[in-house]
């Protein structure tokens, strides 16, 4: 296998969690190329070779230009605000740069399916950073579906809620505008729960939503009067998918309580699923199996036997982080470039996840049903 | 306070569940009238008469309209399949009886309100079986929301869910037509979801709805061949409240593993509400109050400090059980016969209810919003 | 059958269940004999006279010696404190009453096996209020224990929790003393706990245990002062049972949080039980079957695949109330009347279950090995 | 700060937990030394090889003694099976080395004794792999005691259960034998458990115990007839803890679905604290204070305003994995190196947990109570 090399631009959370997955991935997965920490660019260039030193980067730059042109860089990691990904990642791409990117990929549709299209044409491999489907148990779920555990599927609930636009006194920003922002909480939150969604059933055909913004002024942060919000809190759509199956899709970013409820239930004719990112290392299944007296919701514990939770750990129940599922979303994209494969979800399905939270934001707006 | 006697029409469980808030009531409550159980209805007469023996029903009929002309007679409980509910109260309360009548009231609005008019003229004293709403946990997080532990109302989420027809290879019956039936999730369980929601929130406004019935045949019981599911098995909804808030009403009939799940969550800008009916003693609470390293939801038990509960025991956590609901809603019935004030859910509010259903299945079939 | 005619001594809260119970129990459960609320004592006669009304009794007295010997009564409620049962009982039993009485039995062991030969000597029915052994689901859990669902019995750990005494500031009582009152949490919760135990797993042979008194004063109630508390407020107990199982048997009054956590779970070669009475209409069962990757415990909702759950609803996870418990109670004591049989728990049952928790009492004043 | 090499003997589970510490400890933390993972010993030399490479490990020996007396180390990492530890860990201390050895520390208490004393006369800094301690919500519970959150502590009940010695068809390893495993449930998984009461409590002062041997004899795994378990499957006690308060300790490895159940409550007088590493992220805390209708207890999910949860993710209830513990661990130990302190758990500490576990067995073997 060949080494790789990787330039990282930001440092902020994601940047983080790229950077510890970057550190750790071949520990962890042995069967993946080694990867070095080479370039890493941030601003101002003291905080850039700060942080390089601290994360273990080799060098550091002030000038994502120059990351995303070094001829040693082999993948290019993408973790600053949205709004600066389309630039970024088509710069990296034409520069023949892998790209991993931090979702959503941009602020319009328009703009994430030029991104996709540079990077088919360039013919280079991309992630984007939706992270909870690398989940053991998002997998062995899929799994389960496949293997008919639950029988045809008749019905889905999704949700997705944080609250960290709950505080009515928090201070407007930049979030809360559609030119730096784009969508609210569909662009935060509610792209992760399509992709689960589609993961676990397929594409959305069409929907009819409903969308609100809870606080449609917040404070400035200079005290000087209130600054509008442009964007939703909160959102839901009804949607049937293309196999017929009809859904629920929700989300609030103004959800007291909720710290990562990205929350489902999926019916089937044979059994139901349940599943809770805030305890993501439990799947509730019901199976109309066995005596009735005896039936209830099981709750499994993540273990050995579910994919890629043995990377981890050989035991089962002691518990994977998020921070984790980012390895494996690392590790799938290394094995994508080593081996020539589509990794999943490249650029082109994320365009498929953000077509949705579009078309929720469509409809709301157009208070009609939205065919995809 | 007069000693009220009642007639009773139907045996099955609505019926046994009647006839022990009656046996009950006033040992629970104390300040409520006495009952007495005179006359009960079934047919044949020899079951009437031995349902009247285990009942403590005083004597038997297998006439009905004997029943609700019986000069004795003060209160009728109409406790029928939903189609007979209207005749059969109607007539009651021709006969100037009070009633008290099972959910839903009819099978199509025009016949609720029939029934509704019919009370009004006549002066009489009606109740409806909305028994959730008679949980001290329900009164609670009403009296909750009142006092601000939550704040300003943002968001509802309502489901309501059971796995009666969750079975395809269940035989079909006449629960599956429009003509016996009515409606078919949004009839039997949907009804119950929207009088909670309307009572912790206030009228529905508006609604975009979707509907499926996710077994469009079943096995005929003879074995000859397969007969036409004409009802939806899944109705969903997503509703603005007239006071603004955005919500969503979703039901299902065919859940596999949910027995009674008549689950919500209340969003306000103070803190969050989440119940289950399935977990009936146990009301969730987020508040952002104190340190933030030591918020979290707070499950709280019912208890004696909650509305009622004190009447049937004097120590938290022992629970109270989903017939208790019934002795409530029995007491608060005789408390407004006695004191001449309107019960609540009466026929009015009733209608009210029902009201959201039928408009939900009107959109669903019409695609589009529905202003009621 | 034949119609039996009881009186009732004392209408606290017990007094009132058992008002409750047989207001209802011939109607819940059909095959059961006829009760008549006949007699009902407490003191003043006024208090006794208004009471009777609201429960339901002919008649009233305000001279517990004159109900048990009342020649119209055949059954006998025994509701007063502690202390008194045993008077009440025996002299009961003397008149050839059956007898209901609450648990314990009474203060001393001695005491409890008095009143026991006096039971046998008379020939009369008994029952004793422990009424946890009457849930539905304790009952499965019995039945799934012999059906060898969870295999061998290995090893069991239960507890039973309150709050009462938990608050320091309360003041001093009469159940602050050994004459009043007896043994503490053991005689008021550990005693329940016990009789779980022996119905799972059958009698206990040894234990070795501690207990703490751990507000070891109370301010008196006239403010005068401290006044000792002489009772444990914290019992446990390591035990062996007759067949060998280690055990762990824990008793607090003082456990804040704790509403009615009579909790236990048992592991047996082939899965494990777990139940929390606070959640009295969840069993959780694991069972090592199946591939391992779906393997976890599963939540069974009590239902009609029940033992008794049908009488009171014929759907499942509606949900049984603590009051609901003692209806179940008093079907099995009518039914050992009527047929002659040895009811469960009777006096005898009693005796072995005390006996256990005046042996924890020993263990941990002697600091020793007890056997029984 | 000095950067650090490291020497790791042993590739288990452990190993690779350490592994992946060294890797990402500095990227999380920051502030600690910087570490080069610099020598690894397994065997045959092509293992120790391979993992090397897989681990970012410089070199590779197949001869722990060479690793331990490198010059280029200095810490060494012992992660082998118990037994091995006093040996490596001596001849590394005697070499000048620091050490972080995975518990427990040794067989028997003499062993840990000799080996804490080792430590104390080169001056080395130690620590041992009591994970479970730097859970940030552990340290949150500890901080929330300290300040008075739950009031006066009362009582305690642990318990520490798995799953993998729960099928009596395992066959027979050397775990079953007191010379190559020492004690059974405790020494894998009671003396976490002692850590965990220690850290919130306190020292043991005095304890009665008993243990059994559920399955006292195994197959051999060549099939040629049973092997003795000489060792404890579940253990319990009942202990005192110096400042009095009452306590259980209970463990077993033979707990069907139970995958890491170190689970606790803790009893004050004004709250208390409940927890399971089973969800690792959660802690429940209950508190007498506001209105009793709304008290319950309140699940706080780990975030970043508990101790060291910052490092890892600035979100709340993202959550944690098992692994991250061990990146905590590290970094404590490498702040007490880099700066001169102690570090804990060093090898003191250890002996203080480890001594516990034998005196359980010590009282077992009694049957009478042992004071610590």
């Amino acid at each position: 296998m060949k080494r790789l090399k990787v330039g990282l631009i930001g440092t902020g959370y994601m940047g983080k969690c790229h950077a510890l997955a970057y550190g750790n991935v071949r520990a962890v997965f042995g069967n993946v190329p080694a990867v070095d920490r080479e370039l890493l660019c941030d601003v101002p260039m003291d905080k850039a070779k700060e942080i390089a030193d601290q994360f273990g980067f080799a060098r550091a730059t002030d000038n994502w230009q120059q990351l995303v042109s070094d001829p040693a860089i082999d993948i290019v990691s993408i973790t600053t605000p949205n709004k600066l990904h389309k630039e970024m990642a088509i710069t990296a791409i034409e520069n023949g740069k892998h790209v991993w990117c931090e979702k959503p990929l941009a602020l319009t549709l328009a703009d994430a399916e030029e991104m996709a299209a540079a990077a088919k044409k360039a013919g280079v491999k991309t992630m984007v950073g939706y992270n909870y489907l690398k989940n053991p148990l998002i997998a062995h779920a899929k799994q389960l579906i496949a293997d008919g555990a639950i029988g045809r599927l008749l019905h889905f609930r999704g949700f997705v809620d944080e609250e960290y636009q709950a505080d009515p006194s928090l201070a407007w920003t930049w979030r809360a505008t559609k030119a730096e922002a784009g969508l609210g909480t569909l662009g935060d939150l509610g792209c992760h729960l399509v992709s689960i969604a589609q993961e676990l059933i397929g594409p959305v055909a069409s929907l009819t939503a409903d969308m609100a913004t809870v606080y449609p002024e917040r404070p400035m942060p200079d005290g000087d009067g209130m600054g509008k919000v442009e964007n939703e809190d909160v959102a839901t759509a009804i949607c049937r998918f293309e196999n017929g199956i009809i859904g629920t899709l929700s989300s609030s970013r103004s959800a007291w309580g909720r710290k990562n409820h990205l929350a489902w239930e999926l019916h089937g004719d044979k059994g139901m699923l349940i599943y809770d990112q805030e305890r993501m290392n439990e799947l509730r299944l019901f199976q109309n199996e066995g005596p009735v007296s005896e039936q209830g919701f099981r709750t499994i514990l993540s273990g050995p036997t579910h994919p890629n939770y043995a990377k981890f750990c050989p035991s089962a129940g002691h518990g994977l982080g998020f921070n984790e599922l980012k390895v494996v979303e690392l590790a799938d994209f290394l094995k994508a470039i080593d081996t020539d494969t589509r990794p999943y979800p490249d650029f082109d399905a994320a365009v498929e996840f953000e077509k949705v939270i579009h078309a929720i934001a469509q409809s709301a707006e157009e208070k009609s049903w939205v065919t995809l």
